[in-house]
């Protein structure tokens, strides 16, 4: 399967959402990994403006996000539904950080629709919700206040899923024409001159200074254009003389 | 370095921020994964209101946040920034995946501060403010819409560094009294027993009824008190007598 193909095979559940703007900024979040297919438990608020401003460019995920009455409607027909809660719980399942159980879930979806299942705000899943489902993943988090916004908890859900499933990269860099070695060493002679001859280095004895140079230059993983720049810069110091500068 | 004294070198720096509420929301992404320095270059409007609100349990973090005019400034003194910018530049550095950078600069801690580096919601990073930092990293995103929210890009940021730097871990579960292979092969000897005295298995061809049976409690990773529920439920049926059920 398609890695964007496995995310669209994923939804996110919002069970008793209590703020309209939160599920707005959770449509926006999981539009920017390529997750778009959301339902709504029972909110308390939807449609709602502050939801339709908050979405921003994922108003087409708000346009077809379904409100169902209970969680069971929302699970039914999954493959599989991971419960998200920073909470432990004796008898629920046993937490799992969620970038060691994403990449079953990017899996899963090969067998059936997945979804992703977040609580109300202020108190979370409630064991029984947790209980629907078939995992429980939690967001590593400071204990001295793991509370993260609902909307932030998709992202965080979302860009995890959406790298399980290798779905997007890095914006490709235009290819860097890098410098060669000859282009090097032939920066390297020149400079070595020019010291030599301003006094800066003593030919017999370079000692650590021409050593530090390479180490600097090594480094620097210079492009070609980089080098001509060098050499233009190294030219215009040669002829004005680097003794003229003025204060030295 | 101890992980959290990592975090504690890492700075937060928000540029030229348009709408308080985002630099609030940005306060809690930091302060759930434990980082607490937040500086703001020349906000449109702090303190504010929306900002308090939005920062819920991190009023710390925006009572101790430090406003500058210049990036310079909150640059001054830092080891390493790394700025944030979904867009690739011709002439900046190479944009990296921030999951692959995020080690290094959490390395670097131990040389001096860092900050990570965000731009203004509407125009991002300029390429002079990508320039004053040493690193540019990217959040991979759906190219049909990679606009993260400000504090959601900030909260997968300090959640990348937070596990780079191996800070949080998972809440512990409480360790599991599973059940032993004799437990195990004393319930199937149970099973099987009812099984060929009600008819369904013939004991002279238990064909694959049994073999699946097997596959299945091999993935239920059984409990020794889910083993003596199982017992109990199996007693209960051999008191009553399987085919006395209604509708039978």
């Amino acid at each position: 399967m398609k890695p964007a193909s496995a995310l669209s095979r994923v939804a996110v559940v919002l069970s008793r959402t209590s703020h309209p703007g939160n599920i707005g900024a959770a449509a926006r979040a999981m539009r920017t990994m390529g997750v778009t297919e959301l339902v709504l438990v029972a909110p308390r608020h939807f449609p709602h403006d502050e939801a339709t401003a908050l979405a921003a460019g994922a108003a087409d995920v708000l346009a077809g996000a379904r409100v169902v009455p209970t969680l069971a409607d929302a699970l039914a027909g999954r493959a599989l539904a991971v419960g998200f809660s920073a909470r432990g719980r004796d008898l629920a399942h046993p937490p799992r950080e969620w970038r060691e159980l994403a990449p079953e879930a990017a899996a899963a979806t090969a067998d059936g629709p997945v979804a992703l299942v977040f609580g109300n705000e202020t108190s979370g899943l409630s064991n029984a919700e947790l209980l629907a489902c078939q995992r429980h993943a939690c967001i590593p988090a400071d204990p001295a206040y793991p509370s993260l916004n609902l909307a932030a908890a998709v992202q965080v859900a979302c860009y995890e899923l959406a790298l399980a499933a290798a779905a997007w990269r890095a914006p490709q860099r235009p290819p860097r024409a890098r410098a060669t070695g000859a282009d090097l060493e032939a920066l390297h002679a020149r400079l070595r001159a020019m010291l030599v001859a301003s006094g800066f280095l003593d030919p017999r004895e370079p000692g650590r200074a021409e050593e530090r140079l390479r180490r600097l230059a090594a480094r620097l993983d210079l492009e070609k254009e980089e080098v001509a720049i060098l050499h233009g810069m190294l030219d215009a110091l040669a002829r004005k003389g680097a003794g003229s500068a003025p204060g030295r």
